[in-house]
């Protein structure tokens, strides 16, 4: 059904122009949410937008890492007991709450923030490569510290680990990618070819 | 998958908090939306949460029939060409647009601003019931005029619509509510059984 465009007041429709801009949110839900709004105390309200603009005026970012972060550097890097000499590269700030939601990794980060794309206009200077190069170049004994390229499975992804790879590689570091594979509770019936070629090849001694 | 509350930062899980919030925006979604606006120019942002906040702050309604809106009377009341002899009483704004949607109804409207409902605490003199009352009072040739009870079929719309009724039928008003039944493209049989009664009971002559 073709929604109506008439809203009774300006007020509601920029609201709802502004809300129905963010991503996945249709008009429909919008027009919810701004009544919603509406019907809030106006404290609540205020205390909704300025937490957002907040985040947007005030973030900063982890000199060594670019994590979002509280402080000059971020409680990762500041944190003793894990290894430093172990960086694991991703994209963007929701990966590392990813993998620290695993509570398998206990090294450090680098946040590219955002991925290799000729498409999107995205070239390797927009990205924080430079001072992943700078991270790498300062390691004592390279050959045994650890870069984790843990990007996406897609070109970008690939052409950004390549990048990166031709990058780092001088430096003599030792350069993992993350494992590919079946994932948990996966169908081999339902894989992918190239998913289960990985899994072939990059198969693992049985541990029952 | 239990989701790690550990964000990196207190701005983005204040932020987070406010956005999770809304109804229907769960934790992940709140996360994905607050890391979208960190990526948008400054402005942006901005003036989103301003059209928040105007809204908020700047909402008018109507005198006449309490729906929102820019000036002191909004544009249904004020357009000569609409029967200001017909009052169609609903429970919110929404309403007002679903009903303008169907461009089946040249009326005005009474916005309660709710329903009735005692377990959420909402009483007669929490709704609009005084001001619908004064505007019934004030028809001349009441028997002429009608108002349309445009409530919801559960019981705080039953109830609401009872109360209502009780309220204006001394003026001696036309009251009507609007027709039940199967809606169109509706399979007679899933329809519930109250729902279908009311279909037959109200019956109308088959015009082909």
């Amino acid at each position: 059904m073709a929604f109506n465009e008439h809203y009774p007041s300006s007020l509601l429709s920029d609201a709802v122009d502004a809300i129905g801009s963010l991503p996945g949110v249709g008009r429909r839900s919008a027009l919810r949410l701004a009544l919603h709004l509406l019907k809030q105390p106006k404290e609540n309200v205020h205390h909704f937008t300025e937490a957002i603009n907040r985040l947007r005026d005030e973030v900063r970012y982890c000199r060594v890492c670019k994590m979002i972060s509280d402080g000059e550097v971020c409680s990762i890097c500041s944190d003793r007991s894990r290894d430093s000499r172990m960086i694991c590269v991703v994209e963007n700030v929701r990966d590392v709450m990813s993998i620290e939601e695993t509570g398998q990794y206990h090294g450090v980060y680098h946040v590219l923030g955002g991925i290799i794309s000729p498409i999107a206009g995205v070239g390797p200077s927009d990205l924080t490569i430079k001072d992943l190069c700078e991270r790498v170049s300062s390691f004592e004994e390279p050959s045994s510290a650890e870069v984790i390229l843990a990007l996406s499975g897609d070109v970008e992804g690939e052409t950004t680990a390549f990048y990166i790879y031709r990058q780092i590689a001088p430096f003599g570091v030792k350069i993992t990618s993350l494992a590919r594979g079946l994932g948990f509770g996966d169908d081999l019936e339902y894989a992918d070819s190239l998913t289960l070629g990985r899994s072939i090849t990059g198969r693992q001694i049985f541990k029952p």
